[in-house]
């Protein structure tokens, strides 16, 4: 039909260079040819993915075409079939080659908040209570879910609702939802897929409140899967993205559970009623500083390097105006609107890549100490965490969008892949821990660190620098010098310490002249979230100088990351110019070199720019996206994905029922 | 049952003051009781909802939960009622009423392309042209579509590629679609309603190419809506938002049309193939900019004002966390971090309400002045538009992110009404001009402003101030004084003209010392970008002074509205610090002034914050938001509606094929 011959001589017309076999888009190619380092060594130091590739069991083909609940299926599907995978293969959890499943599959699994549950137990539960529950857990032959958030509490955990009394004489707690505003709200797994539950309870002996703690019950039937007796359970409906998951409501009325299922490993209900205590009163954030590191290198982070990989390919694809009025259409990535658009996200990418590393290295290093109930190092580990957390998935989310919109009107089509990764990322900045909230916790800590910095206390390693003495004024005297990592570092230190210390002044001034200390603190917030944003943006600086540092042994690589690091850093400071220039640390010259030194580096990493998005590697399957694959066909497979959409295969009523008779008025006039 | 008696008992529990009669919640009454100002009073300033309140025909009931071809159904079906309505109800296009429902329904509607269609007709067409087409349009009796962006191009008209060859022997022009990038992409209306369509195409008679025009043609049948011989028309598949818009994408193959279906008012092929035109190669972009115009007040302000009320109203239910250690958990507004969220987005709402009365009066006069082939506003109406356009949908898609997210968790449930909302606005920043886009071709005239400025040539009055003689310093000696609109306005001048100074400084620099002239404009776009927004801004600023004076005989209102002044010019300030202090012109003391002032006015607007929401009097329906509605039940409803979502009454088989198996395991365990 004419369809087909359209399309045969559309190929003629040189679009494709062969019908048949489909070769590279030579664009794109081009781009490849001109790499001014190894792509695969790259890839190999950045631990790309390498293990799944056309695994059908892992399909997300038609993904953006299904309902809700198809896409829950899917989900459902896909996790089953990873686990049956993981066993088959002798994959460890938390292996490599489930971290590259994570990272291909980007969050299109079930079961994430099951997760959560399972690091809950590890984590406050006993020896005896991990021995009973995980293994049921890790071989989903129970299926958990965390459930802490109320309909009416989110960040305040003190002021959850639900009820747990223990009563001697039954050995039992009973858990009850006294108020609508108790119910719980969002929890993941819950809404259709849970057997199980970790609840967070306000704990009640003798009629006296002991504050939150974890208990697990069975919320549905092994059966039949229908709700326990006094469960009412079902799903919060529609969010923006995740129709995938199963948010869930969940309502308690007079559940009782043996005494046994109090997570108990740092406080415990005796059979006599005494309440005993181990540890810190801050250890219920144990579970969520585990899933804040987790869901960073799970989903954030790589989700930014998908939209990074698919709006940086299709900038060198799409030809859009004329550069000079001569010359062929230009790439729209040799605008450099547009390489100030994407470049210095590419830099963050790998900025946040490597900041990853640390965090778990931190990590690690604190669980470790917890567990064996040294719980020193928890203040920090919290600290830094929440601070992190905010600060990446910030950045990752205000990324996706300038990506979605730097591919013009196709970002928006969901056939891109753009809008899911966006509306996903947008999502991480307020489950696990809302930013605003986290970083008022980090400014709480620097607060008291800067605090002992004045009273000559130690301080933790992640704000040594607080107590190092100022430099004055910024050293640079041409724009060159803006490329010494030391230059700038100390500028970001410089800031960080700045406005810390103008928070801390107000606060303390505040506080002398008789405000109330809750008060204060309020009035001083907006500064301090600014200082606790300047401190996390000081780390994440620091640590991509000491990547490059590390990389003294790869020159080729070393060489191009060191660019990275700069255009991270100056980016950095041209978006921030007042914080730099408030107190004269940069004076208004040395902000024309640093504007000068960063729109230069722009140019830099532009002829690189492809091979450092090749080199994250993911696979066309993984980024499931028109606009990104690595052949760069992208008019070609927006037309043909458009024609497999329900919209061009359903009938709508809309035409019979309501525009036929009007047209026909118009039979007789035209 | 169970779930009935607890929701008594929780009645009882004083969520609800009476769990039969609706009343409003006691902490959003409180809120109302406190008033400044008559809301009523300000309602009818701002000309506010008051004719759609429960016409079952506009209904969005369940809205959220509809598919594609639902929703796509609903807004067919609103549409054609509206229609109706207006028939019988004798309101007139673009009269007050139709402007309520635009504003009331928030563009669930269909047929907003058909709209582009005639306009583009009136705009570009002879007197027969608008006498044949506009009354079959007017009355639905054929739907079009505007048919200008392609697959390939978007922002470059110039590189259309569909053509339009004029035949002498038979007197007609034939179109097609050359290759796979010519193929129109994007059109709405076009994916499943359209008869007819605008289409662009480039011009040719006798071998010679003539640019872009207008040409309309029928794409589908009048008996049956089947696609015309040698069309090949259907939807782009799955966006992010706008299921109810149906995109489309057309293939055309050797279509005839006869010589009248040019549209010749500025330009006309004679039967002997003789070209004709009257007017400017940029006559095309009136169509865009009567559609800039139009989506800013029927769509886009209206989207931000919506989610400001929902925000606000929620965070004075939403009590979370403790201000004081003894007092009961505070109302989120009360939290400086919500106010710095909202209130500035309050304001900005005010602000843009304002500006767009200034550009409509502004717009109105040069359409007119165009029509009548006096083309001298075009440039300026143009720059105008275009940069207007892209700093308020700029603004308000940030904003309603920022709303959005201000809402916790809720705020991502599709039930709040605020993803829909942010969703629609981010588009905005790309269709009917991609933002970037527009501010370099808003910055293109200023530069030429300034040319003009400096050989003394006269300026158009919306960069008159570039003239103006520098005033040196910032005069402000207090904090006080930055509540002073000079103050303010020339801060905001001061910025605007030395950034567009040093971006012209560059860019001759560039010229002069051998660069070629569009490659030397490339490496200013990022400074000349900032420059257009610098403009922009102040314009907007001295349009909100200027509307704080004309209130003089509304004293109680005109406080309230100076204080919104105030709070959005020193937001801007504040929030660009860096581009006041670079230079020196507000020095790092009197920018610790702007701080203390802005941060103090948080407190003030703060007390107003719900009848400032109230005052642009959105029903529930057209809210339609679980979150925002004027009774503030928020808990009730968002779990009332929970209960309608399909996911509570599907069976999912995920259940059955995969997980059964896997539980039934844990049967003989626990």
């Amino acid at each position: 039909g004419f369809q087909q011959s359209q399309m045969a001589q559309w190929n003629r017309s040189g679009y494709f260079r062969s019908s048949g076999s489909r070769d590279v888009n030579p664009d794109l190619e081009a781009e490849r040819q001109t790499a001014s380092f190894s792509v695969e060594r790259l890839t190999a130091i950045l631990d790309g993915e390498a293990v799944i590739h056309s695994e059908p069991g892992f399909s997300r083909e038609n993904q953006y075409f299904q309902s809700q609940n198809e896409r829950y299926e899917a989900a459902v599907r896909r996790s089953v079939y990873l686990k049956e995978k993981m066993h088959q293969m002798g994959w460890t959890e938390d292996g490599p080659e489930i971290k590259y499943c994570y990272r291909a599959l980007g969050g299109d699994l079930a079961f994430n908040v099951h997760r959560v549950f399972k690091n809950s137990i590890l984590a406050l539960g006993t020896d005896e209570q991990i021995a009973k529950w995980i293994p049921l857990a890790d071989k989903y032959h129970i299926i958990g879910t965390y459930a802490q958030t109320e309909l009416g509490h989110g960040t305040f955990l003190r002021g959850l609702e639900t009820t747990a009394i223990f009563d001697i004489s039954t050995q039992e707690f009973t858990l009850n939802t006294p108020k609508i505003s108790a119910m719980k709200w969002w929890p993941g797994d819950l809404g259709r897929s849970a057997t199980h539950a970790v609840v967070f309870a306000q704990l009640y002996i003798k009629g006296k409140c002991y504050g939150l703690h974890a208990f697990i019950l069975q919320i549905r039937s092994l059966h039949d899967h229908s709700p326990a007796p006094g469960v009412i359970v079902g799903d919060i409906g529609p969010k923006m993205n995740f129709e995938h998951i199963d948010n869930g409501y969940l309502m308690l009325q007079n559940i009782n559970i043996p005494r046994e299922n109090m997570l108990s490993r740092f406080s415990q209900v005796l059979p006599d009623g005494t309440y005993v205590k181990r540890g810190s009163d801050k250890i219920n954030y144990l579970t969520m500083i585990v899933t804040r590191v987790h869901m960073l290198w799970t989903e954030v982070i790589p989700m930014l390097l998908k939209a990074c990989t698919i709006a940086t390919r299709y900038s060198v694809v799409r030809r859009q105006s004329k550069l000079n009025p001569g010359d062929p259409e230009a790439k729209i990535l040799d605008y450099q609107t547009q390489q100030q658009k994407l470049l210095p996200l590419l830099a963050t990418a790998y900025a946040f890549h490597f900041m990853n590393a640390y965090v778990n290295e931190f990590y690690n290093k604190g669980y470790t100490e917890i567990k064996q109930e040294n719980f020193d190092s928890l203040p920090e580990l919290h600290a830094l965490t929440a601070g992190i957390k905010a600060i990446i998935t910030e950045h990752c989310t205000a990324g996706a969008e300038v990506c979605l919109r730097a591919c013009g009107g196709h970002g928006y089509s969901a056939l891109s892949g753009l809008p899911l990764l966006y509306t996903k990322l947008a999502a991480s900045c307020t489950y696990e821990g809302e930013n605003t909230v986290l970083f008022l916790q980090t400014a709480r800590f620097l607060v008291k660190c800067l605090a002992a910095v004045h009273s000559g206390q130690p301080i933790p390693p992640s704000a040594a620098y607080l107590s190092s003495v100022d430099s004055g004024k910024c050293q640079a005297r041409t724009k060159m010098d803006f490329l010494k990592p030391d230059i700038y570092a100390e500028a970001y230190r410089h800031r960080a310490t700045r406005l810390l210390g103008n928070a801390a002044t107000k606060l303390q001034g505040l506080v002398q002249s008789g405000a109330e200390q809750h008060e204060a603190w309020n009035q001083c917030t907006v500064q301090l979230v600014q200082a606790a944003k300047a401190h996390c943006h000081y780390i994440v600086v620091k640590n991509f100088i000491d990547t490059v540092e590390k990389l003294r042994n790869e020159a080729e690589i070393q060489k191009i990351v060191k660019h990275l690091c700069d255009l991270f850093a100056l980016h950095g400071i041209f978006s921030n110019m007042g914080d730099f220039l408030h107190a004269g640390y940069i004076s208004g010259d040395q902000m024309d070199m640093v504007t000068a030194s960063y729109l230069d580096l722009l140019a830099v990493i532009r002829n690189d720019a492809v091979p450092l998005v090749d080199a994250f590697d993911f696979t066309d399957e993984s980024l499931n996206s028109a606009l990104g694959s690595y052949d760069g066909h992208v008019y070609q497979r927006l037309y043909e994905w458009a024609q497999k959409s329900p919209t061009n295969k359903q009938v709508s009523q809309a035409y019979a029922r309501y525009l036929k008779p009007l047209f026909q008025s118009a039979l007789s006039k035209l």
